[in-house]
Formats: C-alpha cells, sequence, structure tokens
C-alpha cells in the first residue's frame, strides 16, 4: 500500500500568538497527511507576511487577504486542495463561502458563524459546493469518545436516562478581556462572538460532545445565563437543563469563572443498564459500570477497547495520547474523506467528523439558549 | 476535667434491619456522650422486643409505642433525656412532638416530615418546648465541611458566583420498590415520604449542605423532576437551577438513576477570589483554588486545618475518618448543647447542628422543586 | 438473639494526650462490645487520677500501677475481663505478662514488645496463660483487606509472583524528638521502642498487611535501613527486599521522611492471573484487574464485596468507613473471641485477628532487618 | 524570524508493524522540524521496499541496508542530515557507528547498545565524530519532568534523601514471546537485547529518568531479578536498592508482570524540604509538597509553570499533551542542537537531550544490576 502524497492546505487566519492557529498546524502535521503550502494568517499585512515565512511558506503564496487566496489558489494547479478557516467566529463565514465557492475544502473552526443567518446562508452554500465542510468540534477525536458512542449505540447502557454534560474553565475568572488580552478580548465582544460567550466558545463543545456520543436530540432547553465578570457583555456561566426527544433527561453547565478549571469538558450518561463517565483532561480513560457491577476502568487501546477507538489511536494503552492527537484524528478524518470525495469513492462509514450541519445545531443551541435566558429561562425548542 | 456522664438515650424506630437506627446507635456511641436505654424500635411490638433486647436495653424499657414510652420516660426520674427518631419520614411528626412536648429533647432524621404542614406544626410545638431539636444532616459533621464553611465565611474564596451541588446513586435504576424491599418501598411511596422521591431523600441533603457551607440564601429555583423506574410515583431525578439572593447562581442535581454512583455527594463552590470541591466518598480531602495559583489538597487534621474542622476530628491526617464519625459529630454537637441547655449555659458558638429551621427550609425547598416541575419547571420563590 | 452484655475493659497508658490510646477507647466503644470500667493510665500518678476521671471511671478503679491493677481487677467478681495495651513498645511486655498470669485477656498494641527476647517470653507466657491474646495490627480490620486475603486465598490471582508494600510518612522530616514532641521523643528513642525506628513504628505493619493478605511467608530479607533526622539514633527510612518461600519477590518501604505523605500505606500483589492494589488513606477501594481485563473498582459493600469483607461492614457502600471502624472490627473480633473462650466454644474460622504470632513475626522481622542492614543489606533469613 | 527549513532525515529499521519506528516517525513531524526522505527500514528487502513506499519515500532512496544508505546519503549534496535508529538493541551500535562515522547526527533509540562492550566502543567513534549523537530516553521529554528537574536543581526539595522510581507494566504476564509476538520476541531474547530484559526495556527508562531528575550519581546498587514468564531467559522483574553518592537511598522496581500496570513509569523525590511525586500515566501534573504545607498539583503552563517546562509546551494547561508530545521535544531538542552544531553556534544551555553519555550509564546499569543479581544481590559499584 503505497501512501497518498499530503494533501495540499491553506490557512486563514492563526497568525503568530493565535492559539487555535497553531493547534491546527500541529493537528495536520501529526499523521503527515497534510502539507501547509499558502495563507492568508493575519489582517494586519505586514504580520501576515511575517507569520507565513516563519512558518516557511513560499512568498508567493502568502497572502494579504482570503479573497485573493481564494482566487490565487483555485487557478493554480497546485493550489491548496483544502484550507482550515482559524479566525474569530465572525470571520469564519466569508472565507468559508469563498473557499466552498472555489471548490476547496474547508477545515472551519468552531463555533461555526457568529450568528444564526450566516450559519443557514452558509448550509446552503455548501450543500451547492463541489466541496467538503468540516467543523472541528476535535474532542470528537478522543479515542475515548468514539469508545463510548460505540458503546451507547450498541445499547450497552440500555435505555438512556440521563445525561451530565459540564465545561467549566477559570480563566476569565478576571476581566482580561479590559487589560489587553487579545484571546479574552474577542471571545467576550458580541460583536466578533455572536450572542453566545461561555456557551458558545465552550458550551457548545460539551453540547457536540453529547450529541455527538448520545445520538439524542435535544427537544427543548431551558437556559439561565449569567455574566459575573464586571463589564461582561455576554454569559461567562451557563447552567442549562435539557430534555431529549426520547423522554431523557440532562443538565448541561458552562463556565469560564469556576477557580481551578482548566478545561474541565465532563460527559455522564446513565441508562437502565450502565453508565460511562469521562473527563477531557484524563482523556484515555473511560469508567463504565454495568449496573450492579464492579465499576470498570477502560483505557484507550487497552482491554475492552472497541474498533471504534482503536482504528484512531495511535500507540499502547499507558501511554498518554492528547488533546492535539484527539485534533489530529479530525484532520486524519478530514483526509480520508477529502481523498474519497476527490476519487469519488463513498466516505468509509466509520469515518467520522463534525459537518456543517452540526455546526448549525451548535448555532441553534446558542441561539436558543440565548432566547430562553431572556425569557427567565423558560423552555424553548430546539 | 472530669467528664459528664452520658446522656440517657432513647430511640424510636430503628429495629433490625433497618439501616438508619444501626447509624445513629453507632453515632451515638462512638464518642462515649450517650448511653441507648429505652425504645420503641418498631410498630410490631414483637420485633420491637427482639430488637430491644438485641440491644441490650432492659425489658421494662423497650416500649409497643411512642406514646407510652413519651409517658413512661417522663415520669421516672432516671428517664431518657434525648431520643433519635429513625423511622420513615411520615412517622417523624408524631413522636417529635409527644417527646418535645414531654421535655425530651429530640434528634430526628431528616427530612423534618412528610408534609410541610406537619414540619410548621412541628416548628411551632418546638418553638414553645422545654427541649432541643436535633436535625441530623449528617454530611455538615464531616470535617472538612466545617473547613469549606469556615474559608468561605473568611471570605478565602471573594463574593460566591457559581455553586454547583450534586447528589447521585444508583440503587433505584431498577424498580426493586415492587420487589419487597423496605428501603425501596417506603421511600418510593408518596404516603411515606412525602411528595420528594429523591429530592427529599438525597436532595435536601446536597440543598442542606450547600446552605450550610455557603450561608447564601436561596431566592428562587426551576426544577425539573423526572421518574425513570417502571411505575415510580415520586421522582428518582431531579435538575434544579439556583438563583441566590446575592446573585450567584447554581445548579442541584439528585439522582437515584445513575448506575455507577453509590453515594456521590458532592459540592462545588467559586468565588471571584477562589474555588473549593469537596466529595462526600472522599471526605478528608477539600480541593482549593486560590485562583491564579495552583491547586492545593487540604487534608483533615492536615497543614492549613482550620479550628472548625480539628475540633470534630478525632485522629491525624492520612488515617481517614468516615460517615460514621461525621455523624458522630452531630451527635457530640448535640451532647454538647444538651448538657449547656440542662445548666442553662449558652452553647459555644463554635458548635452547629441542623435544627428545625433548616428542616423547615429542607421541607419548603421540596415542595419548591414539586411546584416548579409541577409547573413545567418556572421559576419558584423559596 | 440477645445481646451479650459488654465486656469489660481496663487499659494501661493511653492517659491524656497520647494518640493510640485514644484510639483504642473509640475502637472499643463503636460496636458496643466493651465498657471501659479501669486503668492505670500513666506513670504520672497524678495524670493517671485526672485522666480516669476525665474517661469517667470510677475512683476506686484508676491505678498508679498496672501491678496494682492486675491484683485488684483480677480479684473482684466484676473485675475487667480485659485490658487495653497502649504504651510505648517497652512497657508492653510486663503489664501483658501480669494480665495475662492474672487471666485477663490482654489486647496490646504493635509491635509487640521491644525487645525479641521479650517477645519470646512472652509468647511462653501466654501459652500457658488463661486467656487470649491480640495483638492490634489494626489495618488487618479493613475490610477491602479481608477482601483482599480472601480473593488470593480463592486463587483469584493464581500464584503470587511480586509483592509491594510501602508504609510512607513525612512527620519525622524534621528532628521534632529533639523539640519536645512527645510522640517523636519515645518513637526515636532505642530505649523505649527497641531497635527499630520506622521499621518497627510503621515498617512492622506493613510486613503484617502483606502476610495478612497474601499468606506467603518471608524467608529472607535484604534491608537497607537510614537515619536522615539529624541526630536520629534509629532509621526513619528503609528500603527492605524480600524473598517468599514461594519464589515470590517482593519489596517493603517504609519511611518517615517523605514530604507529602501523611499514611502511606499501600499494598500491591501480582499473580499471573491478576493483581489488587490497595491503598489506606482510600481504604474503602481496592483495585482488581483480572489479566487481559479492564480494571475493575471494588468498593466495600459494594458489587463483588465478598462475605469476608461484608460481615465486619456497617454500612453501605459510598459512604466511607475509615480507620477508627477498621480498628474497631479487630475489637470486635476480640470480642467474638473471648466471649467464645468464655464459653468453652471455639472461634468462628472467619474471625481473624493478630495474634501473639504475628507478633512475634514482626519482631524477628525488625531483628532481620536491623541485623542485615548492619551486614551491608546482606540477605538475613527470617 | 524565518523558519530554517526541515532536516533531512532517514530512518533505519521502522518497517510496517514496527512500534518504536512509528513513534519516532509521529515525533519527528508534529513539530515540522524534519522530513522523513530515505530510509533502510528493514533487513528484508521486500519489507523494506513496501515500508519505504508507505511512508512516500522515493524508490531511490529506500535502501536494502543500513551500509549502503550511509555510502549514499553521504554521498547526495542533499542527502540525510541525521537518521533515527530504531532497530531492536543488538542492531544499534553496527549502523550508529557508520552514519557517525559518514557525519551523519544519529538519533538512536535505548538502551544504547546490547552489550557494554558496544556501547564503549560506540563512544569512541562518537567522540571522534563529526556529527552528534542523541539517546531517545523520551520521557525525559515531559514538560513537568523539565519542571521536576529545575525544582530540584533550585533547591525547592532541599537536600535529597529518599528516591523511589518504579516501571511496572504487565504485557509479559504470559510467556507471548513463544508464541510468535515479535515484539516480546525480541525483548526476552538475550541475543537481540543484551543481559537486560524488563531492566535493559523499562528499567534504563526509569534509571535514566531518576539520574536527569535529581542529578544525583548512584554510587552502588544490589539488584535481585527474577524471571518469572515460563522459559524466560531475561528478567521480568526487578527489585533495585540504591545508594547515591551524596548519601541519598533509593529503590527502582521494573516489571513486566505486574497485572494492571501499561505504563505505570513513576518518580517520587523526598528531600529535607519537600516532595515531589510524578507518574508518567497522568504525564500533565506533578504533585509538590513544600514540608508542612497543603500538597500542590502543578499542571503543565498552569500556575507556578517554571521555563523549564513552558518552553517545551505547546498548548495550555488543561488540555493534555501526551507521550508523542514528550518524544516530539527530545525530536525538537536535536534540532536545535543540529542547527547549532551546522552553524558552528553553542547549544543553548536550556535544551537537553540524552546523550551517548547517559546512554552508557544505562549500559553500565543494566550490566551492575545483573552483576549484583548474579553474587546475591551484593552491591555492585556503578
Amino acid at each position: 500500500m503505497s501512501r497518498a502524497r499530503p494533501i495540499r492546505l491553506g490557512m486563514i487566519g492563526g497568525g503568530a500568538g493565535a492559539f487555535i492557529g497553531a493547534v491546527h498546524r500541529f493537528a495536520s502535521r501529526l499523521d503527515g497527511h497534510y502539507q501547509l503550502l499558502a495563507g492568508a494568517l493575519s489582517s494586519s499585512p505586514e504580520r501576515a507576511r511575517e507569520s507565513g515565512a516563519a512558518l516557511g511558506l513560499s512568498e508567493g503564496r502568502i497572502y494579504d487577504t482570503y479573497q485573493d487566496m481564494a482566487v490565487a489558489e483555485a487557478a493554480r494547479a497546485d493550489g491548496v486542495e483544502a484550507v482550515a478557516i482559524v479566525t474569530p467566529n465572525h470571520m469564519h463565514f466569508a472565507p468559508a463561502k469563498a473557499f466552498l465557492q472555489a471548490g476547496i475544502h474547508v477545515i472551519c473552526d468552531k463555533p461555526l458563524t457568529s450568528t444564526i443567518e450566516d450559519a443557514e446562508a452558509l448550509a446552503k452554500i455548501a450543500a451547492k459546493a463541489n466541496a467538503l465542510f468540516i467543523l472541528t468540534h476535535n474532542y470528537t477525536g478522543y479515542p475515548m469518545v468514539r469508545q463510548a458512542r460505540e458503546m451507547v449505540q450498541s445499547s450497552t447502557l440500555g435505555a438512556l436516562r440521563v445525561i451530565q454534560a459540564e465545561y467549566a474553565q477559570d480563566w476569565l475568572t478576571e476581566s482580561i478581556e479590559t487589560e489587553g488580552q487579545k484571546q479574552a478580548a474577542w471571545r467576550t465582544d458580541p460583536a466578533r462572538s455572536g450572542a453566545g460567550g461561555a456557551i458558545g466558545d465552550i458550551g457548545t463543545h460539551a453540547f457536540n460532545l453529547l450529541r455527538f456520543v448520545t445520538g439524542l436530540r435535544v427537544g427543548e432547553l431551558a437556559a439561565d445565563l449569567s455574566s459575573f465578570g464586571p463589564g461582561r457583555a455576554l454569559d461567562d456561566n451557563a447552567n442549562i437543563m435539557l430534555r431529549f426527544d426520547s423522554g431523557a433527561r440532562g443538565h448541561l453547565w458552562a463556565s469560564q469563572v469556576a477557580p481551578g478549571n482548566e478545561n474541565g469538558l465532563r460527559l455522564r450518561i446513565y441508562g437502565d443498564k450502565g453508565g460511562l463517565e469521562w473527563a477531557q483532561e484524563d482523556p484515555n480513560r473511560l469508567w463504565y459500570t454495568p449496573f450492579g457491577e464492579p465499576k470498570r476502568l477502560l483505557t484507550r487501546n487497552g482491554a475492552g477497547a472497541l474498533d471504534a477507538a482503536t482504528r484512531i489511536s495511535r500507540i499502547p494503552p499507558g501511554h498518554p495520547e492528547g488533546y492535539l492527537e484527539g485534533f489530529a484524528n479530525l484532520y486524519s478524518e478530514a483526509a480520508i474523506a477529502i481523498r474519497a470525495f476527490q476519487t469519488g469513492s463513498a466516505i468509509p462509514p466509520e469515518v467520522h467528523f463534525p459537518t456543517l450541519e452540526d455546526g448549525l445545531e451548535g448555532m441553534r443551541f446558542i441561539e436558543a439558549a440565548v432566547k430562553s435566558s431572556s425569557a427567565n429561562a423558560g423552555w424553548v425548542a430546539l
């Protein structure tokens, strides 16, 4: 089996100092499926050029704007086949549209856009485009998340009853957005983030994760959003009660003002036959309790690991894989999908990545949560 | 300092096979402050007699009914000074009334009563009685819970913002109440438990704990109660959003259908200066994070332990104390209070035990949760 | 079933301020099997009297010396049936001899004595005595330790290969024995502790625990003992390699100079079919891995609990029992044995408590370790 | 700052199915410092060719032998600048020699060689070579290991007293080397592994880790090696007592027959001012106890992180980095060193990677352990 050549990749945003741009680059490199060749890395031309040089891009493929890049790369025989969009939320829509319409695959950071209108417009554009759209809700790339999903789908837990999801951080405990912290500044700014603060930044991750693992549809939610940081326009803490179509019930807590929490994403799922518990900070482990039996510690690639998990696992159990590996799994899933697309073959059924539809769901979740909270936490259908 | 003689104790309920009766006896014995001398241990006279004999009570002080016992013991010069009431919820009111009116101190299991009407009536009776009323919300007896309370009260966490409380169990995953399991039968029966299932049995514990530690008043709540066990009349899972008078927000989850959870009572408190996390299954530890500093593991009687915790701690750190020790702490607090009462002196300010007022609050919490849930989880003032 | 009256108990040592004396009293009270009635609580008559009064002993049964007490109590019709000896190590032998010869059962703290000669002499005395001898290697009283033992004995782990035992503390990191800390003073004094420092105080616990759980005999050991505390005469850190008669190998580490360790007693046992791991600071849990399967978390009284564990467990899983409960289990085992002795019946086979033979083994362990260390850690037969 | 072009890399060994070859490739790719261009990937020419093609090597740079490759690549203007040697232990020496003598940098898996003679010969060769030698004792690449080292070096723990290192696995519990398991076959074969079994495969890792973190020299050791797997020629369990030149004492346990352990590498270090504890399976955390204060949980890039750790950390705290990231850190350190070498500049002092000297030490450790064990665990100088 000869390995396919790497996919030619471009990047929008992600200049020097950007956290998530660097993550996408690590993730694209790890499995060797991509080669970064072009970029519009910053809205500042000078920073774009410096960043491009630092990344080893050839001068002619460092662009001032994504528009220029879309036109030029689409015209090259060796133009990029895919782009990673890693700009703040309000800057997802326009480049995604431009590249999709140019027939270039889009790997886009979450949440999908900053407004539900943009999201819906993008869905229509994507439906007509000759290119794939991959949304990097990266936590679905962790092997033990796949294991959990497979266990739920094969009814290991029986009928699901109770879902508890949470994503707690503490980095916005103080109002650092007023002190020039760039990451905090755009994430707390409605103009750049959209209507959701913590719920958009991390709540959508928790929501996407529970949707991915359980497969259950949320029928309605009741949300109580708060802003504790002085002067903060968007929510930094959210309690959201969930009612699933199946009759299951749940709760989602997202907070960025909970001291002692770094990236406390945690999912607990309980059915009438068993329970599962997973925490992102300890991602190689999954706790499984068949009701009435001792709790079991499942490990990545360890005893009891299912194909769904081992196929995206690189190394033996006991040697931890981390966040970048999970993120890279989405890039590798995308590579399989892009190559299938290019050869006109079907994407294998075991391949999973979040799509535009997942992104739309995330936007509807934000919208519903904001609407519910405005209505004193009344129930809002999703 | 010569030790006071043990307080003469009686018990209502708690015959052979009863879980919580045995717990009260362990708790009353551990520190040597009580001597069990009389009891109306079962509604079945035969079982009452057998149980009394097994406990070493003298024959003349094994009673068929609490009424007989209240009359007889009040008349004896060496009659019991206090009684423990450990019957199912609907059987708290009547004996509590009888003994309070007889001037005998009452140590009563939680929740206070099975109806809010009983609770309010009892409050009036107690107000006029020449006796103390102690409610065994036992988790407030854990030393690290006292440590947490003290840290909150001394503003170690700054202004509180977010409170997450939960109490998860799994023993009602299957409808064992239909199979003759006695503990399950009365706890799922509205006639014996009152309007609350999981929220009454364990939700009130979580509520009392967060109230005790934070000192914050809950202004209103929105509750979504469910019954997942087939044929179950009372809630076995509850999501309850909380709004505190201070502006803090919180959530309380109680469940008895979460496989893998034994007694998963957990409290997390976040303020603008730090956070605390405590779990009942690991009670000798308390996680404290001063915002911006590494997380610290405080241990019972270890470095950083405050007087509030060490005064009710028996042994050095690293040798765990458990549930019975915490329960015993309430009995010992009660003993201090009873002796103070008997000598007409004030109860020292460091002594804490849940009172009738706490019990009333718990009943109002149950009532509000049920009312909210009936109104589609609308907000109900507390 | 009518409960037997409490056993009349006396105490030698354990005056105000003594740690282990208080522990024995808690342990004797918890299950209601004993009533403390007499004591020679201190070598200082004044302190003996104050301590006795504080414990509620009647004046006539507070003795200045254990000798007086042995004579007087043996002569009383209602004299004590058993005594707890809780003095420093060098003060175990004489009172143990006196009470055994008076036909009074002895419950003695560990290690057995301060010299091997005393230990052997005591063994001969006990063999002729009309009384039982119980040594409080209390960690064998934890339910999950019993569970582990039962699993080993029923070959759940297959043939044992590797045993790792450790007991790490940090309280002697600084030479507090020179600063008037009473507990430290006698434990670091050869005249009062005997030849072993850390190995005597805590190493014997680890040794006894591994012997109890595995049932394997140690054939020889090689010990490297050190004293890190400036000016300290006895070892405060010990590495000891173990060779078992069965061919299994092991290591025992005892330290009192390991900052961050409170009472880090931990036992790991590996056979050709599975492994077990237990830690005293989290005593209600036992990790069990059947080779090739996921690790399982066994809990006290939880799923998979064996009779050997549940029979000495008081409350349901998830409500932790602790150190005092484990200690009390030995007292309760002793009570069963004493009552059997008194009625001439056999001690039931499920009842376990450390005996004089275990104490002798512990003394030989100390002696062998000291001898080995003196011989540059050469192997010494045990 | 323009990024240097990737270093041209070759690989010896690591054909399809090899675990550690894949690891080296992931590690070399993650940070973008290398490009794999040539290889002698297998002793089977057919497998070498298939593996090379699968890795995207051009046909002319897939070699049948490392000898051919060394000659050919040294002759090319665009020949590889460095090679990764990932063959079994007995196949490290010859290619390392060939490439070093060809002036090509060598990145070699551990242990250094299969015999001490080879190791010493290689040291001489390297000393004269115009190329660097990097040994992938990868655990030194974990950020929290660097943090620990820095804390020790800055005397945060005071004078070190006690070191406990262990590396426990369970994959050789059964004698799978007799069942065609390739990884097990060579690791248990003296002809391919050398004199050490578990001590060579994982014991050297633990030894290197404790040396790296503490900086202490081991003066002598006493080792008790065992082979539990039926028919196994090399040790699969080792207890090794350590005496450090400084007076500190330690123990190292390595086992491959401990069911329930995956890659249980753990280091605990205790000084007179504090203690540190780190476990490889949870590598983003480091427990630090300043003596007399509460234990603190340090996290990678979290509060209290030192430059030594953050400079090799990629993402914020709470998003775990894993084994591959730690391994990649050594590759990136090597890249800095290679580039410095190429430009004639000094390697920056903060850059660390294991060298030939470390490899020699590891070989001496194996030799001493085997020698000690043969002499009934007598002390052997190191």
